[in-house]
């Protein structure tokens, strides 16, 4: 059942052969930098990278055998060890631990899987930016704890999801990105040896960890962080934001999707969103994957954080536990992304219905304005009494506020029936949403 | 690297086809349920029931585009229905709705799941229990906050995980009792309709109900539950609280196997515990992932305790993550569970090392036990104080608490030397540990 | 801000006053045990249960000085000791450790705000049950995945909230029932010793013991269950599901008390639910005091399920970390619980809006219906696609289903104009609610 | 009892006091700010602003009349209004709604917070260096899955302490760093009126909010961003790894400060540390409380990334829960700061120890440097079966692995006696620790 809650692409990434190939290429990559500066010869360095394609390796063989192991990097050694001739057997995996693999893979991965959701993520803010721009006029209710509660425009609503959407993006770009000093970097090499003070080489180490990092492609670190687990907790915490912020234009979708709002639907697409049992139904099932897919990424963060409590050199447990806690987060939150995407992608927009929602409850939304109006004249404590008593007439006797007002001689002392017409247009209520839908637009821009 | 922490019986009882086929059993039996209540006839049963076989589907293309639809038992009962003839078509899945068919699948499979664990429960019980029985002379060292604290017994320990285990064999035992009223079973039918009304049937739902009931084995429920998802909640639970409780028995194991304690070792077996890079290795790799499963599993309880705010007749996202939270809890938990069982079942106890330990520290660890013998005579602040002042200088100088207290004249002026001696002899200090061992027992054997 | 979301009672309940009036308790009761057992005399016992009375202790000084010795115990201990005379003076805390006094104490609030919070549920049932019955009658949109799907009827949802509700009293109830063995009960005391040997005694441990779990009115203990915390995150997680359950009501009403659905309204009561800033604005503020409270709840329940990795015989972290979890997931979920009991003692249910929301969509929810009337003429599939023509059309047109259907040669041609608005009349579609309604509420007299 | 777990200042805070200060605040900003664009004239504002003085209320009032009405600021605003003559009356909260004084006011302790946060673990840091270069020839087992594993450094533990804490000082500062864009700054002012369109103003709104940005000393918003709560969670995220951050330190010292192990000690302190039933006990309280309040503050991470799920412009629950979430993991992130602030001031390193636990096991952590001895030799595949069959005699017959390997003829056939015992020199065999531990000191140098 995950499959529906994640993407194919984010799923291949961490597919058990997808593991082994990256533990292979930080294999084939040690073996290439201790070349380099001839710890081993090169004819050993060719035959350990011969032996590190993924193709020769039974990955299910690898994760069954390292359940009893306690590490899948023991049996992949062996096997790569069978794999290359006698003379190179002894500089397989030189001076390298389990964890200098397994980590430094699963940094591979984390990397390419930070791209695959900011792609995903442009795209959103790309639907958002046009939709701001397209319904910078589009009047709609504004709610508040569920209840009508001032006008706003739809492109405003847009342009809070594109600076939302911003922001995600330009936290995962921050993790990946080339600028860090070492300290700070937040997915670098982890090459220590058993517990890391890489001290297989006699003092060469650093060398060796340093051409490491650029064979594999992957940042130095400043000192090996095999127990210090802040820099994958953080990660995991951007992504478990990310998905949570997908929840929250998702959240908005299935809202205003609802029967009785219905100022926007999911795009039609066959074989979606219908019921087994009902005709009619049409579901908004992307806002639905995207809010499940949420809740099972955010729920793997504090697992993570928690995990920071590791023991000594190497965790019991919490580290290990990184390992299905990483991928699932990954393919959740990509679930969550990738889900948005779609519905954004088709979102139907209903004007009309937003016009006519916005006079439901007797155009009772407009109750503020009609005090702001009335504020200069009567003060802002006695405005909001004469209109909190209009309104609540309104809505007692099923009259429209427009009508309340205008019986309401306190009100129609001050104001001519042109001016509370005037202050009950929502159009002439939505403050500076077009500036701030601009704004939003050019940080976007810029951005991109 | 799921597989790591979980087992295979459990993999495969929440399997994708596995998930197919518990859907098609209910779809079997409501079609027999409805034969029987001559709601159709013979004919048409059978026909669906011929379909009603995994075998005839592909367990891939029914979530693939379960994903699209929201649902998979949209393009199951679609596939099932091009499985029937013409006549039996209209009568495929007749009345139910998507919810009906996934909830009681999943009550199936989490019934069959429970059973799974207490098998595994009762074998740690068992390991438990000849553990408390055999080591109830066996004199080791109590800690608390890490420190040596006062003398146990290894047996009063085991017995102690003996209780701890037997209350989570309870407590998941009545979850699939069959003595609860409707409203309390844990784990009842599902099936509503599309609502909840049983409104297909003009009036005969609630008899078809209780024919799918035992047609299906299930217990019948009180009202459809379809929203109120406490039940599963609270199977989450249980299931957090015995991976949580299996966390607790592994971390004594890691902790008991740690170099400079090495009081237990797990067991040898070919290729388990070793290091890609340290020789003399020998890790407690069940400990070790029954405390990365039981993280995993604990991490989920949340979404689904989170998942019961649902609305209306049926939640948007957080009743769908169950289909992903479900079977992970239940597969995570199995990991614990499985590797404490593999740890106890294979456990080597060095009772020459517990002995030993309990000498560290100059014997400090008998301090409590000086003082309390020295209460009757000087009062119990008094004797605190004095004793105090000669573990303090038995750590300080090195030398053993008996050395300090047979030279400390206050101690000696009340305590021969003989007493002195009686004092500090663990074996005479571990209180009521064997009657509290045989009670433990006791109660384990009634509960069998 | 915390009492936004809680009771007075469960807040003077764990208050630090009441922490330490608990914590006398249990001392008090010791030293009565001990005397009636003759380890001490009488006088001995009066002395020091003359000084455990609360008014004689600050509790801020206790807990400040806690904070330093890792235990509030410890300072109380000392204080105690200094309030009686100096022949009573050894025999405060006479074999006790820190941790029996704590959770002992601990556990004496535990089931007092146990019954707190079921007097509370208690209350919501009976308002779920009032509910049920007046309004068995009053039909209204049921709704999934956000969209109206098919009719319901009010009461049935409240017989829902009913089943909900008494589960949680049931579950509750069972935590403090007196029926259990010793290895099973819940809530026991705690007494133990120093690392849960009792051995400060010769041997006589368990009949103090014994006639400490008498004294002090809690059951006795199976073993010492210092380091075996599932009965805590039991509790805990029974909250956890409780509060959760809350929210299900709580998120009810906020949904049905949105402007557009409009069909609840909390109560009004002066000060309850305005705005700041808009005079029109009623906010159902139990509703959402409730969700957030059951939030808060919530994210305590994995602190204490991870806690059950406890070390040796007395953890360092996470048995310390209950300190604080537990009451305050007794405080929010009190909260929770109190918030939907006063949302629903005042609710006002819009019959007249139910019924009007019945056409919205021009009454495409009974799609459904139409083709369950449709089936036994043109099979189920026919059927479903008919009608879903025929509401596509009307959704499209903005016309009624019914109109949609009246001229749609294929239904007008099976069904008569009557038959087509019988299938079309809600009140003729709620199936078997009446009875389960009835059955709800006999499962809720037997409960009581 | 949560006063075991934070510290004095940061409670202070988040006081109820100070909470109804900081609202205050941003009331009285909002005066004067629309006295500079004179929108009101200076007297209003003065007349507000002398009536925005904390002494002038009763928190406890605000907070009671608030739990009614759903939020504080409705009977701030009330009682402030009542404070005022009554020409200004009308304009105290002028064009504000509730959130945007309660967002701000937050956002302007949680600055505050990071600040007091920052504080200490720049002293931390301090130590954790001042450790590492004190220590950098101090040789210890490294230790993984708690089995000793190779040597290193006491100095590259404390440097890896100083890289992890120098992270968290930099993520903290980067969020109240004035160097961001507007939309990525993560504590902005918040300011949109009733639904975020700042629409009292008739289009002056931007100005105001500019204005009132300066006035109250926040970095201006780009949109608003009362629903889109990222950069809550955003934050909450950090200090859920700071902390967790926390308690790897937390880990290290509890670990290395048990009684088997003996490494370190926290300082002595009058009242610390002891037992009520055990007088030798020493126990590492800092370390304890340190962990407890890591956990505490963990766990509210979730409800702050799951409360991103917000409905339309304000939601009901979610944003709630933000007012006890948010100041409590600002709570006990500080208390987890200070205790292992504490804990490492006075952390008494006992370097003996470490030398002596060196030879526990017979030595047989020198294995792998043994093996790497022999590999060039031997070839890497025997020289690690070579040892391992040698290590496995040490610990069998309780003899060192020098004495096992000196008696093997396959290691005597190609070491030297002395190259053995080179090879067995665990000071030998650390690898670069001492490079790295002068990078880590380097770069936190350039931090400060």
């Amino acid at each position: 059942m995950n499959d529906l809650f994640t993407t194919r692409a984010m799923t291949d990434l961490f597919s058990p052969r997808a593991m082994v190939a990256a533990m292979l290429r930080v294999e084939e990559a040690l073996a290439r930098t201790q070349a380099q500066i001839t710890i081993i010869d090169d004819d050993t360095a060719n035959a350990i990278a011969a032996a590190c394609r993924v193709e020769l390796y039974d990955p299910d063989a690898i994760f069954a055998e390292g359940a009893t192991a306690g590490t899948p990097v023991i049996p992949l050694v062996r096997m790569l060890t069978e794999r290359v001739d006698e003379k190179a057997r002894g500089y397989v995996h030189w001076g390298a631990t389990s964890q200098d693999i397994l980590d430094t893979a699963m940094v591979l991965q984390m990397r390419a899987g930070i791209e695959l959701l900011v792609r995903d993520l442009r795209e959103i803010a790309e639907h958002a930016a046009t939709l701001a721009d397209r319904h910078r006029g589009t009047v709609m209710a504004g709610r508040t704890l569920g209840q009508q509660a001032a006008p706003i425009t739809f492109g405003l609503k847009a342009a809070r999801w594109l600076s939302l959407t911003g922001r995600q993006i330009h936290a995962l770009d921050a993790i990946i990105s080339s600028d860090w000093p070492p300290q700070r970097t937040a997915l670098p090499l982890q090459f220590g040896g058993s517990v890391g003070t890489i001290a297989a080489f006699s003092g060469a180490g650093l060398p060796i960890a340093a051409g490491l990092s650029s064979e594999v492609g992957l940042p130095m670190f400043d000192v090996p962080w095999h127990a210090e687990r802040d820099r994958i907790a953080t990660v995991a915490a951007t992504l478990g934001v990310t998905a949570g912020a997908m929840s929250k234009i998702a959240s908005d979708i299935a809202l205003l999707a609802t029967t009785e709002i219905g100022e926007v639907s999911e795009g039609v697409q066959p074989g979606k969103g219908g019921s087994s049992a009902m005709p009619q139904k049409r579901n908004p099932v992307d806002a639905m994957s995207a809010l499940a897919a949420a809740r099972l990424a955010i729920a793997l963060v504090p697992t993570l954080m928690s995990g920071l409590e590791q023991e000594h050199e190497r965790a019991i447990g919490a580290w290990q536990a990184e390992w299905v806690a990483v991928p699932h987060i990954f393919r959740y939150t990509a679930g969550a992304v990738m889900h948005v995407r779609q519905a954004l992608a088709g979102l139907e927009v209903h004007e009309d219905r937003m016009r006519r929602n916005l006079g439901l409850a007797g155009g009772t939304l407009m109750a503020e304005a009609l005090a702001l109006a009335l504020a200069s004249r009567l003060g802002r404590v006695d405005a909001q009494s004469v209109v909190k008593a209009a309104s609540e007439r309104a809505l007692r006797e099923g009259i429209t506020l427009q009508r309340a007002a205008l019986e309401d001689t306190r009100i129609g002392g001050v104001l001519s029936p042109q001016e509370i017409e005037w202050a009950l247009d929502p159009a002439r209520h939505v403050g500076n949403s077009s500036e701030m839908i601009d704004f939003a637009l050019e940080m976007f821009r810029e951005q991109s």
